[in-house]
C-alpha cells in the first residue's frame, strides 16, 4: 500500500509534495501520461532513480513462445508482450560535472502535479549538489491529445545562489535495462530485454533520431527529436548518435539569475507494415508539425481539448474531497488509456506500465467503455472498432477450437489467444458477450447508426453465432452453456454459469435485432430469417440455474452445493488466495474472487426482480473475497440498488482508491484502467443508478449519508446531459441539443436546454446488511 | 499398427523371422529383456540401425524443470525423466574391415525369438559383406532374473563359406546420442541429452568399467564388462577406457568350421546416497559373481527361476493361439516389469523404453498389480512398499495443498509430483484409492499379514484421512467429493465421480477395519476410535450420482445432462480426440475416453446390481472412444459379466494385441504394462469372472464362442490354484496348501489337493448387444 502522506487532496489534480523512492514505480504509474497512442510513465527526466522506466507504443509487442509442462490441442504456441520502446523523455543534467540525481546531495524541495485540466505533468525541485552547487529545475510534460505521435517537454534549470557551469543531456535510449521482474505471480509481467534491432540513425544540429524494429514480432519503430534551446550565450550544442542512442547535449555556465530553457519535441511512429523511409519520414512529419506548434501551441490545445472533455464527463461530489480527487484522477487516466487509441486496444493497464503483459481482456469492454460510451464515445467507437478489426483472428480461433462465429482471445495485444492456461483464458467465453454488451451499449447510448451498421451488427452476428455452437438443447429444450468460465476466477469450467447465459441471452435477441434493423447489411453477413430465429429460440430457451432450496440464484449449477470455503482457517497473508492456495480447491467451494452473479445483476438488472437482487447480494457478499481489482465497484452498485448505501460508499471509496492506495500491490506495474472506470461505476451506475434500456438511459439517484451532492455529465445521443443530486431530489439539464428522454425512477421525464427540470427521489428501503467474509469487509468511508 | 508378416503365432515365444526396419523400434519394445531392475531394449548387438537405443535402471532419473506459460499455486516446478544409462550391450563386429551393418550387403537371414520360458532373446543372423565375406552370428542375452544386477550375452560368429577376419568391440557407451523425440504429442518423453557426467572409468585385460553421475538429481551409476572368449589361437584382446567409453577388442582369423564366442558379462549399479567407490565395488561384486557363475550358470538359474513363475501364473487357451500367445507374452514382460524392482516403482512402460517419462501411473496399482498380486505376489508387495516409500513425499504434497493425510503423485519416478497438468494430476485425486485397493487385494489374496501390518494400515490410513479432508458433508449429510478428475481424461474437475467416490468409500471403510485388526499399529498412527468411525461415517454417507431419467448412473454429477459428443462428424484421422480437439470441449460433452463408471463397475462390482451394470454398460458403451489402452480390458470384463460374450472376446483380443500390433501407436517408446495386464485381467476376470470378496476369491466362469478351454493357476494364500473351464464347466485343482474356499457362481467350494472338484458353468443371460460410438466399435476377433 502507498503510505505517503506526501500526496495532496485537491480537486483538480494530483500532487506530490515530497520524493519517496520506495513508492516510486507506484508513482510513475500515477503520474504517467498517454494519449491512448504514446505512454510515458512518469519517470523523473533524469531518468534514475527509477521504479520501472516505460515508454510504450500501443500496438507495439514482441513474440515469445509460451511454454507447457504437457502441451495441448489449441494452446497458444506464442505469446505477446508490451515492451519498453525507445525512452524520449531522458534529460540528464550535470551540475558542474556532478549527475544530478536525487539519490546524491541534498534534495532541498520536489513536488510533482498531474494536472487534470492542462494534461501535464509538472515537476519542481531545489538540489543541492555534492559539491554544494545548488540548482533549481521546473520541468512540464505532456503527451498531445491532439498531435497522436507528439509529446514534448519544457525544462528549465536555473542557479541558486553561486554560479554554475550545466550539461544537459537530453537523450532517445533503446533498449534500456530493465529491473528484474520478480517470479512467481502470475500477474507480473514477462520479462522482455532488449527487443529493438538497430535499423537506422542520425543526428545533426539540435536533433536526433533513431529507427528500430522488433526481432520477433517485425513492427518497425521510430522516434526523433528536436530542441528548441533558450540560454546565455555561452552556450554550446552538439548532437551524436548510435544504434542504440541520440543524444543532444547543451552546455552553458549559468550565473545567478540566468537559466537555461530546453524544449524538446519528441515524434513517434511505428509499423507492422511500412518500409524504413515512410517510417523514418512519418515521424520527421509529426516532428515538424510539433515544432511549428511550439510549447505554447501544445499546451494551449492539450487545454482546450480537456476544456472540451471535463464540460461532457466532469463528476462533481460535495461533501467527500477524497473521492471528488480520484473520479477526476480516474477520468483523466480514462481518456488518456482510450483518446487516440484509433484501431489499438485499450489495454487493461493502458499505457501507463508492462502489467498483464500490455494485454486487453474484457475488463475494457465490461468497464472502461462503459465509462468511455458516456464521457468520451469516440474512443469507445474506436476501441470496438479495434475489436471488430481482429474479427478475423476470432473467426479463425473458432474454427481451430471447432465453434462458429468468432472467439475473442482471454487476453491478446494485436488479436491471437496469448493466454496459457484455459480454464481461466480460452473457457471464458463471455468476453464475446461482453463486448456484444459493450456494442449494444454504445449503439443506445449514442445513437451511431453508421457504427452499428458498419461495426456493430458484424460483431453482434458472429459472437451470437458462437452462442449457439457452443450451447446445446437438452431433452427439455432448455438451452445449456457447458464448461465455461465466468468472471469469478475462483470457479472454472462449470456449466450453465449465469453470467454468461445472461450475457449471451442479451448477445443473441441483440444480434437478432439488429439483423432485423439491417436487413441488407444482415443478408451481406449471410444471416437468415432461420438464423435470427436460432438466435431468438436459444435466448428463450437458455437455462439460468436457481437453487430452491437457498432462494438464490446459483452462479453456475452444482455451485451452491459446493463445500463453503472455510473463511475462518484463512488468514490475512493468505490473501490473494489464487496465490496461497491450489486452483482446484478454489474452483471446486464456494469462494468467489470478483462478481460474477452480482455482475450479471447489474448487467442484466432487468432479469432479477429486486427481492431476488436483494436476496443474491446478501448470498455472494459473504463469500466474495475481492481478490479482483474488478469486483468492489460493481458491488457497489448492487449494494446502493439493494438499499445498503452505507456499504455502497465502502465499495466506492475502496474502488477510489484501488490504485491512489495501490490496494492491491501492483499499481507499480500500470494502473488499472477498469478500476479506474469502477470509481464512475460506483458513483455514476451506483449512487445515480444510471442504466440503460431500450435507448433510453435511466435513473434511480441515492446519496449515502456523507455525499452532499452529487453532480454527472455524461454524453447521451451527441448531447449533454448534467444530472445533479441532491440527498431528497434530482435536476436534470441538457446543455445542448433536441429534447432527451430518460427515466427517473421508471418515470420518464423529458429533458430539454429551457429548463432543468427536478424529480425527489426514491426513499430507500431498509434491509438487513449483508455479510463479508472475515476480515474482507472493505475499509470503511473515511 | 505394425503389419509385421514376419511375427509367428508360437505358444511360448515371440519369434520374428526377418528384421522389418520400418518397424525396428517397435520390435526393440517387444523383444526388450528386464527383470525390473536392469532393462535393455531389444537394439540389435551391434547398436545401428535402431529406433530408440535404451539402458534404464530403474529408479535413474533426471531432473528438470516443468515451465509453464501461467504459473499458479502448487504447481510441481520440476519433471523427472527417465535416462538413457550406458549402454552394455554394445557388441559391434568388423568382417575384414567392414562393418556388420544389416543395412548395407546383403542380409541373407535374421531372426530373432524372446523365449518366454528361458528368459533370453536369442538371434541368428546370415549376413554377406558388402565386400563378399559372409558370417554367421549367433547372440543369446539375458537380464537375470536372479542375479539382479547382471545382464549378459553369449555372442557366436562364425565364417560362412571363406576365411574372414573379424574384429569384435565389446563396448560400455554412456551418453548415447538419441533420436530426437517428436514434439506436439504429450504422451512423448521429454528428450534429455547426455545426462551423464563421468566419475570414473578403468579397463584392463578382458574387462572395463565406468561411473557416472547424473549432473542434477545427483545419482550415481557405475557399470562394467568381463569377458570370456573362445576362439582360435590367432586371437589377440585389447582394452582401452575414456570417460564414456569401455571397449574390449577382440580380433581374431576365422577359417570355414571355426568361431568366435564370446561371452559378455554386465553389471550394473547406481545410488543416490554411497560414494564413488563404494559403487564401484558393488558393481564389481555383482560381475565377479556372475563370471563365477558363467554364461551355463546363468542360463540355468534363468530356466529355474521361470519355472517357478510359469507354474504358478500360466493361462493355457484352447482355439485360439494368438491370444495364447499374447497372454504369455503379457505374463512374461509383468514379470519382467516387477521381478526385481525390489523397493522402486513399476513404471508405466516398464523398463522397456523412455514413454511417458519412466513415471509410474495409477496403472500400476490398478492393472499390474491386479495380476502380479495372483502371479508374482513379492513382486506385487515390493511394489507397494515403493509406494510406502514416498509416504512421506504424499504427506509433504497434502499439506502444500491444503489437505490432510497422503496425496500421491499422479505422475513421478522419485515421489514428488511430476505432473504439468493438474485439471488431469492433481485433480485424479482416486490414485489414493487405487492404490488402498491394491493393498487391500493384495492382503485378502495373500493374507500376507506382516504386510498389511507394517505397511498396508498406514497406506489405508493416509489415504482415508486424505478423502475425509478432500471431502465434504452437505446441508443433508450426505458425503460429497466434488471438483476431482476420475480415471476418463475427458472429463475433468466434475463433482462425484463415481468411481471415486466408490472407491474412496472402499478405501475408508478398509482403514477403518484393518485399524481394527490391528489396534496396537493404529495407536501408534494416531488412529482412534473417532477417526475409524468418521472413515465409517463418510464412507457410509457417500453420494453416488444416479440419472432417474434415464436410469443409469451418472459418470459424475451432471455428466448425463452434457451434451452428446458429436461421434457422427468425427473422423477416423481425428482420434486420438485429444490430439485434435481442445480439453475444454472433451470435458464439456458425453464422450468417454477409458472406463470410468465401467471400471467402477468392475472393482466396486457389490455396490451395483447386474441390472444397473447391463444399463450403464450399456450407455457408457456407446460413448467410450478407447483413446487410452487401458480402456478395452476393462470393457472386456463388463461385456463379459453382463453376458456380452462376443464382444467380451473382441475386446480381448483388442487388449492381447495393443502392443504385439502397436493399436496406439507407440509401442516404440516401451511396452505399455497395464495393457499387458490387461489380458490377463480380460481372460481371467472377464471369462474366468475372477473377483474377491472379504478374503475369498469368486470365479464365475464362461467362454465364448470360439475358445473353447482356458486354464489359469493363481497364487492364493501361497498355494497354486488352478482353474480349468470348460463350456460347459469349470474344475478347481489345488497344488498345494491347505484346502482353500474359493466362491463358484455364488456358491462355496472348498478345494483340496486331494482331487479336483467341478461345477457347472452359469448359463449367459441374453441381452440387446450393445453399440459404439460409429467406427469405435472393437475389431472382431479372429
Amino acid at each position: 500500500m502507498i503510505t505517503h502522506p506526501a500526496y495532496t487532496v485537491e480537486p483538480w489534480g494530483l500532487r506530490e509534495t515530497g520524493l519517496d523512492l520506495e513508492v516510486i514505480a507506484e508513482s510513475e504509474s500515477l503520474f504517467a501520461l498517454s494519449n491512448g497512442h504514446i505512454g510515458w510513465r512518469g519517470n523523473l527526466d533524469e531518468g534514475e532513480p527509477h521504479g520501472l522506466p516505460g515508454c510504450y507504443l500501443n500496438g507495439v509487442y514482441e513474440s515469445h513462445p509460451l511454454p507447457y509442462a504437457e502441451a495441448g490441442y489449441g494452446y497458444p504456441g506464442a505469446g505477446q508482450a508490451v515492451i519498453n520502446v525507445t525512452n524520449g523523455k531522458l534529460i540528464r543534467l550535470l551540475v558542474d560535472d556532478q549527475a544530478f540525481d536525487v539519490r546524491y546531495g541534498r534534495l532541498v524541495a520536489h513536488e510533482r502535479v498531474l494536472d487534470f485540466r492542462s494534461g501535464q505533468l509538472r515537476r519542481e525541485v531545489e538540489w543541492i549538489s555534492p559539491g554544494a552547487k545548488g540548482v533549481r529545475v521546473r520541468s512540464s510534460r505532456l503527451v498531445s491529445l491532439v498531435q497522436r505521435s507528439v509529446a514534448a517537454i519544457c525544462y528549465d534549470v536555473e542557479p541558486l545562489e553561486q554560479t554554475v557551469r550545466v550539461m544537459l543531456q537530453s537523450e532517445l535510449v533503446a533498449n534500456e535495462p530493465l529491473p528484474s521482474s520478480s517470479g512467481g505471480d502470475p500477474r507480473k509481467s514477462a520479462a522482455l530485454l532488449a527487443p529493438l534491432v538497430s535499423e537506422e540513425h542520425a543526428c545533426g544540429g539540435t536533433g536526433a533520431s533513431l529507427l528500430h524494429r522488433t526481432a520477433v514480432s517485425g513492427l518497425r519503430l521510430g522516434v526523433a527529436m528536436e530542441h528548441q534551446i533558450d540560454a546565455p550565450p555561452s552556450m554550446q550544442v552538439s548532437s551524436e548518435s548510435l544504434p542504440d542512442l541520440g543524444r543532444v547535449t547543451i552546455t552553458a555556465t549559468l550565473e545567478p539569475g540566468q537559466r537555461l530553457r530546453v524544449i524538446k519535441f519528441v515524434a513517434y511512429g511505428w509499423s507492422a507494415a511500412r518500409t524504413q523511409p515512410a517510417v523514418r519520414d512519418q515521424v520527421a512529419a509529426a516532428l515538424a508539425a510539433a515544432v511549428q506548434s511550439g510549447w505554447d501551441g501544445l499546451i494551449a490545445e492539450q487545454r482546450t481539448d480537456l476544456d472540451d472533455f471535463w464540460a461532457g464527463a466532469d463528476v462533481e461530489i460535495d461533501g467527500d474531497p477524497p473521492v471528488q480527487q480520484a473520479v477526476r484522477f480516474a477520468l483523466f487516466h480514462l481518456l488518456q488509456a482510450g483518446a487516440r487509441a484509433e484501431g489499438r486496444a485499450i489495454a487493461a493497464k493502458g499505457s501507463t506500465g508492462p502489467g498483464y503483459d500490455g494485454h486487453a481482456f474484457w475488463d475494457t469492454e465490461t468497464f472502461v467503455l462503459r465509462v468511455l460510451t458516456y464521457t468520451a464515445p469516440r474512443a469507445a467507437a474506436d476501441a470496438l472498432r479495434w475489436r471488430h478489426s481482429i474479427l478475423s483472428a476470432a473467426l479463425h480461433r473458432a474454427v481451430q477450437l471447432g465453434l462458429k462465429g468468432a472467439v475473442f482471445p482471454w487476453r491478446t495485444i494485436a488479436g491471437p489467444e496469448c493466454s496459457g492456461y484455459w480454464p481461466a483464458g480460452a473457457a471464458a467465453f463471455h468476453v464475446g458477450a461482453d463486448i456484444a454488451d459493450a456494442v449494444v451499449r454504445y449503439v443506445e447510448v449514442t445513437a451511431d447508426d453508421a457504427f452499428a451498421r458498419e461495426v456493430g451488427l458484424e460483431l453482434l452476428a458472429q459472437t451470437a453465432r458462437l452462442w449457439c455452437s457452443l450451447g446445446h438443447y437438452d431433452p427439455h429444450r432448455r438451452f445449456r452453456i457447458d464448461g465455461v468460465t465466468g468472471p469469478d476466477e475462483y470457479s472454472a469450467v462449470a456449466d450453465n454459469n449465469v453470467y454468461t447465459n445472461l450475457m449471451a441471452q442479451h448477445n443473441l435477441v441483440a444480434a437478432a435485432d439488429a439483423a432485423a434493423r439491417h436487413p441488407d447489411r444482415a443478408h451481406t453477413l449471410g444471416i437468415d430469417a432461420q438464423e435470427e430465429q436460432r438466435w431468438r429460440d436459444a435466448a428463450a430457451a437458455m437455462v439460468i440455474p436457481y437453487d430452491h432450496a437457498l432462494g438464490v440464484h446459483a452462479q453456475d449449477e452444482g455451485f451452491t452445493g459446493h463445500e463453503l470455503w472455510d473463511f475462518a482457517a484463512t488468514t490475512d497473508a493468505q490473501y490473494p488466495l489464487l496465490l496461497h492456495f491450489p486452483y482446484f480447491d478454489l474452483y471446486r467451494k464456494q469462494v468467489v474472487k470478483q462478481a460474477d452473479l452480482v455482475l450479471a445483476m447489474h448487467l442484466r438488472g432487468a432479469a432479477f426482480t429486486i427481492e431476488e437482487k436483494a436476496r443474491n447480494f446478501a448470498y455472494y457478499e459473504a463469500l466474495t473475497v475481492r481478490d479482483s481489482s474488478l469486483s468492489a465497484c460493481t458491488q457497489a452498485v448492487l449494494a446502493a440498488e439493494t438499499g445498503h448505501l452505507d456499504l455502497a460508499y465502502d465499495y466506492l471509496t475502496e474502488a477510489a482508491l484501488m490504485d491512489l492506495d495501490d490496494l492491491e500491490h501492483n499499481t507499480g506495474d500500470g494502473l488499472h484502467a477498469a478500476s479506474l472506470a469502477g470509481i464512475w461505476i460506483a458513483l455514476v451506475q451506483g449512487l445515480a443508478g444510471l442504466r440503460e434500456h431500450n435507448g433510453s438511459v435511466t435513473f434511480s439517484p441515492q446519496l449515502p449519508a456523507g455525499i452532499t451532492g452529487l453532480a454527472v455529465t455524461i454524453c447521451v445521443q451527441s448531447r449533454r446531459l448534467h444530472v445533479e443530486i441532491t440527498p431528497d431530489a434530482t435536476t436534470y439539464r441538457l446543455h445542448d441539443g433536441e429534447p432527451l428522454s430518460v427515466q427517473h425512477d421508471g418515470r420518464p421525464l423529458t429533458v430539454t436546454t429551457a429548463a432543468p427540470i427536478s424529480a425527489p427521489n426514491r426513499p430507500t428501503p431498509t434491509r438487513e446488511a449483508p455479510t463479508q467474509p472475515p476480515r474482507r469487509a472493505p475499509r470503511r468511508h473515511r
